[in-house]
This record gives structure tokens, sequence and C-alpha cells, in this order.
């Protein structure tokens, strides 16, 4: 699956557009900055090329400034946050001195506010009026689920300010309402833009990067490595003047790719690790079970955040203790006391007994030490066994994630790592 | 506990601080922006004055313009992303063609990065080479979990650049060790900021505004409240001339705010639900065991995120099926028959049921519809039943979270609802 987007034209200068964050507490790290992500999405599945995004306080003269610097260089400028009723929301006020222009009250607006208030309070409060001061000339874009409009304004010729709430909800509604087909209509689109992610495990960035050297220098499409926590991903964009196009460029790039990096690419776009695994076991109606320890839940939390992983996945042990190892996956405490709770002969048998108790065709087992404590000479911090089983044989594998690591980044990479090695076995055995 | 933090000068030009995060990944939405969020904080705790933002992609001209900006405006720029091996990681070299300087490569980089990359890989790609060529009077920010280093580096007089990478738990790191405690050093910061995080659970945030309206007026110490998915933080700072000062001026308005909340306060600053509930388990040495349905590992998860979590919390099970349910907690197949898998007599067995297999003091059970598929008219996606059992007694409660929930977030709520259900039981007991 590739997702379809409209692309920039040749003539950048007439789309570029920028986008402007308002709002204190994005300053303080109160908030993550969604509101940028999402509006950056959505641009570029419009086409609209987009360079640069602020992040400004509820300041009126640092306002100002921002905003009068992006009229001298992009086409639009869109910001969200601001507009609602309190003393600390002045973007239309800024906006509208930013440009000497007057705010009028606008027909029907307050009355609308006065509407939607009502059905949540008893009191309505005159500090909303505000909202129904507007810049003359400006388009209003109806909210439909709060009581700040928003504005499209174009103070200048060939600079137009989209402004939106940032109550994440009202901005994206009013977004869909009226402001993409505005940008369709008024920006000069032309071409598609077609991206497709590639997803890969068990290679580093720079490793990935070498195989495919030749591909990043290409230009349409183009081929971007981005790394994760234990994983890499590579973005091939293409532009074409319709989607076939566009996707005739990507699809030779996409199999080069993949003839290039065999097993070690594991899906696309929206895919993980766990859902693959699960995609695999689905091909022969298979289940699978887990017995974890020192991920504690972590990889069965994996398996479960998909929908619909009931079918396959049946279920496992959160096996923290030793005791819970005896208890509930039948592990002999001699087994224990010889080789320790952190041991090849351990992870097997903790997957071999939670196979047995859910009768499931596969168990994967995990066991080591995250730390920060619990850490010893022979088995440091970040040493982590791991067994998959299926009914005929088994495999285990000894992670060394290193002392170096976070608890948290040591729980996350077994998890990848298990499911890896499962993932492995399962494509084997086609 | 408070935090302490060194607060901003009175002349804030010599210490004003923007975030210029580098990457194409942001301005394409495929990434939130949790580094600007994170720097940001850091920058408050520190007392830093901070009024902007800025994202720019991978591209040479576009970035020189922004550190160039800056370089204009303030007293120190820092920088996330483009410090990796590939050709599309250019901010170490924009850095230093914007203040026409050259990079040379540094003793002793290159050798760490091939002592680091040797643990990891057969193959030492040279492509990491490039990570050792660093601006000739730069200092240099140790790595401690990755290849590329950082740097401190002023190339004019009152403007210094810090470059830190991308990924976030190496930024994490190396801010922690190098970048925080330059700051303090090197910033002329004056005053103490103290600040704490009051953190509830079982009310909006506008109604806990409501209860502490009058003290959100106050302006030292500053009471703002924050909302997260069921869960509410209030945030107590306060400045003076040393810590003592400070934190004599959050103590009464802690007092207040707790004296008016009770039980819905829960903790404190790094308190979870689940570390709060592990501390009171440990008052009488108590354990406790997990039968986990819809939220399928992510109750667990929780547990065992906290060091030390296995003095107290043992294990669970994760019953995705019904056949799990009736294996690995004996609930009966009749029982199951009868009422159902997402029912209150279900949801007390599979907490009895994991609790006589562990032996544990107490138990939680969660059983539920997380959707999107799989609810009835009877029992619709969002109804999720949680029961809490010790030795003596047991509780359940009915949770209706609404169809319009999407799966991670009826997980999440149903996990912070079962946390706060055994913690108003355990202090019910104290």
């Amino acid at each position: 699956m590739t997702s379809k987007l409209k692309s920039t034209s040749l003539s950048a200068e007439s789309t570029e557009t920028e986008i402007l964050c308002i709002g204190t507490e994005l300053l303080l790290g109160n908030i993550l900055n969604s509101n940028a992500k999402w509006i950056s999405e959505e641009l570029a599945l419009l086409g609209i090329p987009h360079y640069k995004q602020t992040v400004i306080g509820d300041n009126e003269s640092r306002l100002k400034k921002a905003i009068l610097e992006s009229a001298l260089k992009c086409r639009v400028l869109i910001t969200t946050g601001g507009l609602g009723p309190t003393q600390d929301d002045i973007t239309i006020q800024t906006i509208a001195k930013a440009f000497n222009a007057e705010l009028e009250e606008r027909d029907g607006v307050w009355l609308d506010i006065k509407n939607k208030l009502s059905k949540k309070a008893n009191i309505i409060s005159q500090r909303n009026r505000k909202q129904a001061f507007l810049p003359r000339s400006a388009e209003i874009i109806p909210n439909p689920l709060g009581t700040a409009p928003g504005i499209i304004w174009s103070p200048k010729n060939n600079f137009t300010i989209i402004a939106l709430p940032g109550v994440p909800s009202e901005m994206h509604a009013m977004w869909k309402q009226t402001t993409a087909s505005w940008l369709r209509k008024n920006l000069d689109l032309h071409g598609i833009f077609v991206s497709k992610n590639l997803k890969f495990v068990g290679i580093s960035e720079s490793n990935l990067a070498d195989k495919v050297s030749d591909l990043i220098e290409l230009k349409n499409p183009t081929v971007a490595p981005y790394a994760n926590l234990g994983e890499v991903k590579l973005r091939i964009t293409a532009k074409g003047k319709s989607d076939k196009e566009a996707e005739k460029l990507i699809t030779p790039v996409v199999a080069k790719i993949r003839d290039r990096t065999g097993k070690l690419f594991y899906g696309s776009n929206q895919d993980s690790l766990a859902s693959i695994v699960l995609d695999l076991l689905k091909e022969n109606n298979e289940t699978i079970a887990v017995a974890e320890s020192c991920t504690g839940g972590q990889l069965s939390a994996e398996f479960t955040s998909i929908s619909g992983a009931s079918n396959n996945f049946i279920g496992g042990v959160i096996a923290y203790s030793n005791k819970t190892k005896e208890d509930l996956l039948g592990i002999p405490k001699t087994l224990l006391e010889k080789y320790g709770a952190v041991s090849p002969q351990t992870v097997v048998a903790m997957a071999q007994g939670i196979q047995k108790a859910l009768k499931s065709n596969w168990a994967i087992a995990i066991s080591g030490v995250a730390g920060p404590e619990g850490g010893t000479k022979d088995k440091p911090v970040g040493s982590v066994h791991i067994a998959v089983t299926n009914l005929q044989s088994h495999k285990t594998s000894l992670e060394n994630f290193g002392e170096h690591l976070s608890r948290p980044n040591i729980q996350r990479l077994s998890v990848i790592r298990s499911l890896d090695l499962i993932r492995l076995m399962l494509l084997e055995r086609r």
C-alpha cells in the first residue's frame, strides 16, 4: 500500500507554506506539538511544500514579528492556537495589528457562539464575544465543534494567513471542512506525490545506507533512511503527473531495495514486527503464547495493541518471580537453582512450559537483566535470553545490549529481538 | 520531593535560548517533535528563558539561514538531529559553513566510534568516520549511548550553539551528562526556581481547577493545571533567592491543595499510579498478581517498568482467550458460558484465580471490549470490568469509556482505573 498525495508546483514560491503554532504551554514543554505533526502530514498529502515550523508563546511583540517575517517569505502561513476567549488568546488581534487592520464584530458570529454555549452551560460568559471580532475582509472558517471561528485572510498580495484553533479536534474538523478545499482551490498545485515506507530490523542505519547508497542519490524517487530504537526505515517518495506515473517510479526502487536486503526487510507503512508475526501465523492458522520475565508484559502488549490479535495470540504468563516460573510454567525448582532464571535452559523451559499449558503452536520466552539493579559479573545489566519454540524445535538467542542502556530501552530491544527471532523462523519454514 | 532549579537573570538577553529541530521527517509529519517538548521542560527547570522553537528540514541553505538568524538574536541555540552518518545528516557541516569554519578530525573520536560499532556489528561502515569531523574549537559532548558526538561551540562572542543528536535516548543522556551543567555554569542565571508537580486521578481538569481557582490566580508560586489521559497534574512553581525561600513559598500551597483534594491526590513529581501502589504494598510487605484480558499486558508492563518492582509484583497471566482463562486461571467453562468473558463474575474469578495460583496477597483482573471490533448492544466497545481482590474481600467496577474512544485509549484508561481502584482499597485499609 502506498499513500497518494498531490505534489508541489514547479514554482515553489507560489505555494510555499509555513506553520506557526502559538502557545506558551508549548514553550514550557507541557504538551507535545501534535498540531504541527498533523498539519505537516496533511500538507504532504496535498503536495504543498512546507519547509519551516515555528513555535511562539502568547506574546504580542514576538508573535507580530514572526507573522511579518513569514509574510515576506511564504505564500500561506497557517497558525494554530490563541483563538480562545481568555486574555492570553491574542492571535486574531495580533494578526490584525501586524497589518494595521481593524477588527469588526462580524454578523451572526456572536449569535452562533451564544447558541453553542447555551447547550453546554447556563451562564454565557461575555468573554466569548471577543471571538466574533475579526478582520473585515477575512473569510470565516466555521468551527463545527467549538466557539472559536478561524479565518482565511489575505492582508497583502500573494500572502494568506489561515488561523485555526489549538484544540486538535476543532482544528481537524475545520481543516477537513473548509481549509483543505481552500488550499486545493487557491494554490497552484501540480502533480502527485506517492510515498512508501520500508521497514528493517537487524541492521544499523549506516549499514543499510551502505547497501542502498546509489539509491539515496536519486532525485525522483527520493530514498531517505530514518533510525528508531532497534529498527530502521527507508522512505521512498516519487513525484509524477499521476498516481500511476509516481507509483511506476517507486516500484523498481522498492524491488531493488528488497533484493539487496532480503530478510532484513520486514514490512511496509503501518506494519509492525508484531503485526507481521501475526500475519505469518495466520497463513497456517497457528497460535502463539508468551512467557515474559524482564519485559514484564511489553511483548504481550505489543501483540494485543493490534486489533484482532486474539485470533492468533492466545495469552501468556508474566513470570516475574522464580515462584511464578514454577507455579504457572511448571519449571522445576532444581533447574532454576542449577542454571538461574537468566539462562538458556530456563528460557527454553519457560517457552515450552507456556506452550504446553496453553497448547499453542508457538511460544516466545524472554528472561534477562533489565537493570538498573540486579546485574552481576556473569550476567551484567543488558544480558537477555530469548527462546522461540514450535512443536518441532526451538531456537535460543543471547543478547548483550550493554550495561549503559536504560531499563526501558533494554525492555524494548528485547521485545524487538524476540519478535525478529520468531519472524525469521516463520519465514524459513515457508 | 521537589526539584531545584536556577532561575532567569534580570537581563534576559544574556541567557535567551532557542531550539532548532532539524529533520525532514518532522516536516513530513512522520514523527512528533518530542525533542522540542523534552528540551523545553528542561530549560524551564533550569530557569532559562526560551521564546521560540523552529523546525527545518535536511536542507543546507535553509538550515544555514535559520542558524544565522538565531545567532543575531539569542545567546544559545540548541539544535537536535542531523548528526547521523548518512548523506542527509548535515547539521555539523552546515553549522561550520555558516561561520566559515573548517571541520577537522578530532583525536580519539573515530577510535571511540569504531569501538562502539564493533560491539554491535562485524562490519564497520566508513560512513561513521564523518562523525569524527567537528569544528576545531568546539567542545565535544560525549555520546554515552550512540556514535554521534555533540558539540558546544561558540563561533562568535555571546553566541553558543549546542548540537545534539535527534535520537531521544542519546539526546537525553548527553543533556544530563554534559549539556545541563554547561548551561548552569556558563549562563548568567540568578535566583532559584523550585517546582513541584502534584498528580490527581478521578477528577477532570476543569473540576480540579474549580477547587483551586483562587490558587491559580497566585503570582508566586504559580499554580497551573495540565490534563493527561485519565489524569490531571498541578504544577506549582516558586521563585526565590534560595532553595529554602522558594520551598517555603510552595509548602503552604501544597498543603491547601492536598487538604481540598483528599484522595484524589495520588502522588508527586516522578510518582506513577503503579509506583504508588507498589509503595503501599511495601508498607505491609505484600505481593500482587494480575490477570489481564483486554489490556493484554499493559498493566503488567506498568508495574515492571519500575525498577525493583519484583519485590512486590510477582507476575500474572494474559488471558486473551477463554481457553487461557480456563487453563491458567482455573475458571470453570460453565461460568464463562453463563456470564461471558466480559462480566463481573468472570473478572472476579480471574482475580481469585491468579491470586490462588500465585499465592499473592492482592490481585487485579481486567476484562473488557477494547475495540474497534467486538462490541455488542449489551457490551459496547469501551465497557470494561475490573476486579481487585485481597485475602479478605473483593471490589468490582464497571467502566463505560464510550464507543468513540480508540483502542489504545480504552486500554490505557482501563489500566489507570484498575490501579486507582486498588490504591483506594490500600488507603482505606491503612
